[in-house]
């Protein structure tokens, strides 16, 4: 693709969260099939359980206990989004809430229509999580799931953030705006971001020219799912809500 | 991807159609990169310069005056969806209008939550289509564009229809639903289909595990572009309502 230049870099996301909202939380895609398209990214396990954070190959799952534990190849996840760090626009931001550093990226970057890879490295002042506890069939909704979250909060912590804004034209496939990630260095919190303030932090940034949307296409349930999208967005915006 | 079986396929847009709805209506994609994707599809070209159908490598072109052309390889799109022809479900229909088959496919084919390719080859006993006439900077929006359109009708005609089904999910990136060209055998008829019978026809289905989601990612006018979303789903509906 001759045309494209310096920024022919892809994320990959199996499974879409619009396909989480009715209950499609079985995993229909393994780790290790997943970790073949990138080393950096997000997900869930299978059934819900817990928030994955992919880091330099490793798939940690942060669970509702509080514990991490490291996927195994042969697990599969309903839900994942990940890529392979190739490009890095970096910055330092120091003292900045979780919506100042949203808006401040927003209105500096310069591919806020594209699908771009968030992650940042550092000392955090405050950092509140969320971690869905393992569902068991017959499976609920995501909005009915999202109530039943484990919270967590933590100071003056060192650790990291991942994740991924998707712009708006892509609400359904992703949660449209940020989505995302964090894990203490010491693995003591972790989980979907809530809510956080940034101390000091090596910002890195990475824009997509592809977004390689896969599905799981031999999975019976997902194909025979009646997918009732009238109120999908704003059930996507109630389980996923962030600042 | 070992698990992902037999039907390894993956399809390729270049471009939303949530993009064209503010009016970015450039070309940003040559046609000779696009057929690297491709041999089949559908799209349009610069400033909305028609409606384009791949068949088997060749991109025509139907214009609003009615002619075909066929693109040069340097000529860019700004929006295009094609894919490699790879896995056919192939069945026979008699005497089916637009909205019969249109049904009649979804009540019976398992792939109803995968994008999936549409193909017809055969005689049509009646099709009316529209071709977007060139557009000039300023560009209007969609919206607007689609009430200036060139419609044609035929009677007794042999052609090829090809398109696709985006599952509901997708409204934004794609048409939610079919979205289906044709071209007639002698070129006398072709464009967008608003409305069609079916009087005997090959039909020929391929469903895809992947959707391969490009953007013009170093077209200044798409990365700076503020895209209203508020009512984009409405305006797409108004612009591209189909039976």
């Amino acid at each position: 693709m001759k045309e494209m230049g310096k920024y022919d870099s892809r994320v990959f996301q199996h499974g879409t969260l619009g396909q989480l909202v009715p209950g499609l939380f079985e995993g229909t895609l393994s780790v290790s099939d997943l970790l073949l398209h990138g080393d950096f990214g997000i997900g869930t396990a299978s059934g819900l359980d817990g928030e994955m954070i992919l880091l330099d190959h490793v798939p940690y799952l942060f669970q509702s206990n509080g514990q991490v534990r490291i996927l195994k190849g042969s697990e599969k996840v309903p839900f994942a989004t990940v890529h392979f760090t190739q490009v890095k626009d970096a910055l330092t931001v120091e003292k900045m809430t979780q919506a100042q550093l949203g808006q401040f990226i927003l209105a500096n970057y310069p591919y806020k229509n594209l699908f771009f890879a968030v992650k940042l490295t550092g000392e955090f002042e405050f950092v509140k999580t969320r971690a869905v506890a393992k569902q068991e069939r017959p499976y609920k909704t995501l909005t009915q799931v999202a109530d039943e979250q484990a919270v967590f909060e933590a100071n003056n912590v060192s650790g990291t953030l991942i994740g991924y804004y998707a712009p708006a034209l892509f609400h359904g496939m992703a949660a449209a705006g940020y989505h995302l990630h964090f894990l203490a260095t010491d693995h003591t919190i972790g989980g979907h971001l809530l809510d956080f303030k940034v101390a000091n932090a090596q910002v890195e940034l990475q824009p997509f020219a592809t977004v390689e949307q896969h599905f799981p296409d031999e999975d019976q349930e997902f194909l025979a799912a009646d997918i009732d999208l009238s109120d999908l967005h704003a059930q996507i915006e109630q389980a996923e809500g962030q600042n």
